[in-house]
């Protein structure tokens, strides 16, 4: 009997470390103690191709080292080979598409290393379109924005729209002749813009859009853009999926925890957060910052993932509308997609 | 029945040409024509890693865009899925360490990428050893030299020693702990000294060492290094072949064109030839070169593959011994390396 007919795979569609150096043994051990079957994992955010292939050979590394617990899967099929050998699947992917470096031979030649994920922009505006901090009226590249998702498709790369702005999102989910992911955010509508990178989450209309294109959004429990932020608890997330899916569909909402190992390292996290919020292009931090915020005690690493679990029985989701969510609906569109 | 029990595999261990923009549908169509199941492929000559990612994702496109023709191999096993489709094989490989820019790590991005044979230096000196046209005293280097030999071991890279020099060849064939291979050269002492790239061709001491490790020599009838130059004959070829088998034993022996697209055509070869010779760092055509050669009348091209095969029955090889130097010996060989 395959493991999701039994309990359903554990997908998490976005995790963060390449750059603070924690792809290792010591998180690869949490997710198998979450029960995690894939994780998708992010290789660059403002890194550019050269600079990716590093982060790309080094992770490629120590999956080899440590092919007891992880591998790397290109297919959705090889997520269910990792669970027929208790290991956890990686699929690469970037927060931005700076890797690419305006070239469309660079997406087939990162979807030939195995990337099957990319996010359009982080936070900022690129060639290809704008991110969440920009003004909203900025939308996608007439040319290379256009091409590049057209070459995406063709090539089975999964288009993420995670830090695009309002109108980037709309533009690219109409362009794309395939679903599209938002591998990590949350409804506005629910969590108001209260939370500090409230930006980040998604109107009512670009998830919709998004539906109606067959994609999925992963909901986060990062604290700077859940509902009541640091304070969230388990039951306001889970009402916040619960939400979702009235709203969305049960095969249109997944996880994304966002999770970055540093949280609880303020260091670590100063210098992490400063790069992300400056990127090569700010002399200043341009984006607001409210510093250090706590994990969620239910959510503090990849092992608690299971927690989701229990969190969602208690809500009075059904088995099968638990497995869709924890992994089942990520499952069907990697299959799309990666073919 | 497999078609390697009946007629054998058909393995060109070496066909250049991505500079020249000849990877398309005319080159597949004429592999088909030769009945070739496998061609590994030169994707850089003095490219750095980017300049490398172009010619690579340029190709993978090509490949998709003639599936019907074409299919990408990792691993020796994905040659014989070829074979049932009726497509040829493409081994993605470098005729220099230049893409790997100095960084470990970039031989397992590359790796990552599907490339599976890289060859330690392209006829000069570089980081990592010496090229057939320096000192013959200058080998490996004693650092990244021996490290990239055990990174590419561990990674499951084939070492190539085709261009490098006596020492280097030396060096890295006892540095590795793996089989190593010589895609592309020829004996010198059957074929003496008279052809242009005599340097190219090696000494019977290195082929002894390179098959006391296991490795293969792939037997080239590329003019400039073939007995007899632009004379030479198939009867003679096959001479050459019988010689170094009885010299190295059949397990040991296999074809390696060194075919280019734009041998007949002397203003591309002109172009190119100054860019094999030159580089980026010469003003001059350093390496001697005599003008356009041209190709044998019965190796016009890949089509012509088959010739190999009569030539080799009428000089008295038997059929298990035709199989394994047209392309069982490099099925092995790959098999052993790829994993």
């Amino acid at each position: 009997v395959p493991k999701q007919d039994v309990r359903g795979l554990r997908i998490d569609a976005l995790e963060l470390s390449a750059e603070l150096g924690s792809w290792d043994r010591r998180r690869f051990l949490e997710w198998r103690q979450g029960g995690l079957d894939c994780v998708h994992v992010t290789l660059a955010v403002f890194e550019n191709a050269v600079e990716t292939l590093r982060n790309l050979g080094a992770l490629q590394r120590q999956i080899d080292e440590n092919r007891d617990l992880v591998v790397h899967a290109r297919r959705a099929g090889e997520i269910d080979t990792a669970v027929q050998s208790e290991r956890t699947a990686l699929i690469f992917g970037f927060q931005n598409t700076s890797p690419f470096e305006d070239s469309l031979d660079l997406v087939w030649a990162f979807h030939s290393a195995g990337v099957r994920v990319a996010q359009l922009t982080y936070n900022v505006q690129n060639s290809v379109g704008s991110g969440c901090w920009e003004d909203d009226a900025q939308g996608l590249s007439g040319y290379y924005g256009r091409s590049l998702i057209r070459e995406m498709n063709q090539a089975g790369m999964l288009v993420d729209l995670s830090h695009c702005n309002e109108r980037t999102c709309s533009d690219a989910i109409e362009a794309s002749d395939k679903p599209v992911a938002i591998t990590h955010g949350n409804p506005r509508e629910f969590v108001g813009d209260d939370v500090e990178l409230f930006r980040r989450n998604r109107s009512n209309r670009v998830l919709q859009a998004l539906v109606e294109k067959g994609g999925v959004i992963g909901l986060s429990p990062y604290p700077r853009l859940a509902p009541m932020g640091k304070d969230c608890t388990l039951e306001k997330f889970c009402d916040m999926v619960a939400w979702t899916v009235d709203l969305l569909g049960i095969d249109h909402v997944g996880i994304g925890t966002d999770f970055v190992r540093g949280y609880d390292e303020p260091g670590v996290m100063d210098t992490a957060i400063k790069r992300w919020r400056m990127g090569r292009w700010s002399r200043e931090v341009a984006i607001p910052s409210r510093g250090d915020v706590p994990l969620p005690t239910w959510m503090s690493g990849p092992a608690d993932f299971g927690n989701f679990e229990q969190g969602l029985e208690k809500r009075g989701f059904s088995p099968a509308d638990r497995q869709a969510i924890l992994g089942g609906n990520w499952y069907r569109l990697f299959g799309q997609i990666f073919g």
